[in-house]
């Protein structure tokens, strides 16, 4: 969705002469992606961060999952017409999510990797779906395919014996949260919550993995990692400010959309600007409410949100986009 | 989204002059609006009705709810390109519909109104995204991005203890309603459902305010006033016939949505004719089923329909208008 | 959806000349199109199933039902612009499957059959709406309406106690499937769940039934009646492998939406090949996933899936369809 950051031209060459390195670079691009940045740079700084995260969580098969669907999904793309897209990664980000997510919620075996390979197939081909029916509205399909394709799986996951949930929430009706009596701000660890917001969008909680998800972004684009780190501090002070649990706010998970929101649109589809800046303002604090009520909506069915809030308010803030802003890229 | 009912034109002139009185004009229409009338005097009557209604129910937070919500919408939707529509007032309903529906269900307090702020702001993006999406069918957004708002705003309610709700449904699994035995029309007040169904489009429940509520619709349209007091009426026995809860029936739950399908379908969006006629009453018996089923699919997570039923039976009707319409306003 | 296959051109004739034979020649079509077929013969062989299926399981009212559907939805349907559609029985199938699924769900009573009259007339509503909508992608209403009309009457019947459920799910939270310690096909009836999943696209479970179902689609093509048990024993395979519920399996509520997925994607929408057939396996496959995920997601409100899991991975896989097929039909 970037503009090509200019790699090593030698890298970019040689990426055109040979078949393997071709698939080596589309992929990496593919995992930088899932933050709209289309250099393999930060596609090798992303999967760093995912091993060490993954490995430091004890869930190693995350980071094999990324590995696994990130590449198949770019081989499954790879005879398709729409050959710019596949060759920016577009055809991959969503491969990649979805082998992060299903080995963090499912029991790992045999036949969960034949459901990554599967996802990651399918994720293509909704790619396509979602893609053509947005383009009436000159929309991206964003992480929707993702989303989609490991809700189906995990909610299967409940119908299935051969598959066993590992870490999905029990399906429960929701509950009022009560109003804390104390300060605020008592218990939050807005620091926490800021870099987890970042990491949390590969589903993983580990600070060193969201520096170097920093550095990634930095080195595609500055206005992205801005947006990334202001973006998670504002969400993480408005679910602070409407009181969500505690430990939510400090894992990240009422900012990892907002994060995604940030860069969507305040660096990805528009230039930064004044009027640019109060429409992200907005956009990630909204991100924040559909989070929660996403929260609460998918409490009965015991699955989690991933990013449907930033897929959700990002589509809703993006199709009048035209109408708001004086001009914007497309 | 009706031709401007003649004002006396010296208002419009001087609407035309002066910028605070075309707020005051433009947000007049936008409450009107709720039940499609591009008419300031019926936004007068309207407001005078929600005023005694809120009041009389002890609820003031609702008529404040709904000025703050018209007038935010209203200014929000001031700088955008279409002129025309803004005038109607077709910015501000659904910013005039949060307003209400917040106070009526969670806890008045200042991030209550901070709520009410935002999401009276969205509901003009939400607007401006579902008529963009829609124009390609040439249907109109109806009041879904008051419903979505709103319903995002009530979900979330559960995940914050900054936003404590006060008269929504418990989450609940859906039970089996047992016939009843003796007369259907034994513990029906008829002429109650159907009035309160009036008032209840502005989640008020109050036979006064229903009256000023069909005042305003008759001084701008009589057809509307018609069809509003018989669409609710056949609400009411449609409802009574298959044996709805009989609290639910004389509060005008089932009556509501079906108000607004009948004004839509029947004089809003085509012109009064037999074939019409019975188009609508056909709409207006589907929307008493979707507003049943859509009562079972929100009992698990806690939260109201709202108008949503006459969204979606009214966009499932409208959509085939042009195919089964002899001829129709667009 | 197919290119008429050709009847006795007597019968043609007879129905062109006809009114009361054209109303008999298009409900037949109708049923007929519930498999995609246009064809009458195919039609008179699918109603014969439904009887005997229906008699045999002591549910008669199925049977009627589904006659009274079809012929309802066909004469609501007969003044429309669009003749062709309604010659080939395309606004006739959904008030077939409307008349088939109310009886199976509901409690047998007067007010049932005003409702599959009212669930008829607006299958044909939903039906001119969706496929209005889904022109923009090239793209069929497929059962869609027919589901869309059930839940809502299933889903309002817990609400209104003058519409008594007889056989729906109870409402409950998704528990999750323990795995068998022995072999995988201990307890699976493969025969049984193959044909009884091509009868179950009616709601019927009956082996004479499929025999009849079969018989039927292979007099109008071949290849459809191939696809059709091949998609049936394919998706029995994949629910096997996964650990769903012996019972489920055996009674082939794993395989129904598996056997029109395959023969949408295999026979109708494309014309056979190794592209198309392997589309086609992939597509089947997530259709049993899909199964699993609505059976989940559904479970809080008591409803069952109907064909929505072959809705939705039809639509998937056929909106890239041009992107991904050398050459197709449309």
């Amino acid at each position: 969705m970037d503009v090509a950051n200019a790699p090593a031209p030698k890298w970019t060459q040689w990426a055109n002469s040979n078949r393997l390195i071709e698939i080596i670079d589309v992929s990496l691009r593919g995992c930088a992606q899932v933050m709209f940045q289309n250099n393999p740079l930060t596609g090798v700084l992303f999967f760093a961060a995912i091993f060490v995260g993954a490995y430091s969580e004890g869930i190693p098969a995350v980071a094999w999952g990324c590995v696994l669907g990130t590449v198949v999904a770019t081989l499954a793309g790879a005879h398709l017409k729409d050959r710019a897209s596949w060759k920016a990664g577009l055809y991959g980000y969503n491969g990649c999510l979805v082998g992060a997510a299903l080995p963090t919620f499912l029991h790992v075996s045999p036949i969960l990797w034949l459901c990554i390979l599967l996802g990651s197939v399918v994720s293509v081909i909704v790619m396509i779906c979602i893609a053509d029916i947005l383009k009436t509205w000159k929309v991206a399909a964003l992480t929707a395919p993702f989303v989609l394709v490991t809700w189906t799986l995990l909610l299967a996951s409940y119908a299935f014996g051969g598959l066993h949930n590992s870490a999905l929430p029990s399906p429960n009706l929701p509950h009022d949260l009560i109003a804390y009596n104390n300060d605020l701000f008592d218990g939050i660890h807005l620091f926490d919550g800021l870099l987890n917001g970042i990491s949390e969008v590969f589903l993983i909680s580990s600070l060193i993995a969201s520096a170097l998800f920093i550095a990634g972004l930095a080195v595609s684009s500055l206005w992205a990692a801005v947006f990334a780190v202001c973006g998670s501090l504002l969400a993480v002070l408005t679910a602070t400010v409407l009181q969500a649990e505690h430990a939510n706010i400090n894992n990240g998970m009422y900012a990892f959309s907002a994060v995604l929101t940030a860069i969507a649109l305040g660096s990805t589809f528009n230039k930064p600007s004044w009027r640019v800046l109060i429409y992200t303002l907005i956009g990630v604090i909204f991100t924040v409410f559909v989070q929660g009520a996403l929260n609460t909506l998918l409490t009965p069915v015991g699955i989690p949100t991933l990013t449907m809030p930033f897929v959700l308010a990002s589509w809703l803030f993006l199709v009048p986009n035209k109408d708001v802003m004086p001009a914007h890229r497309q």
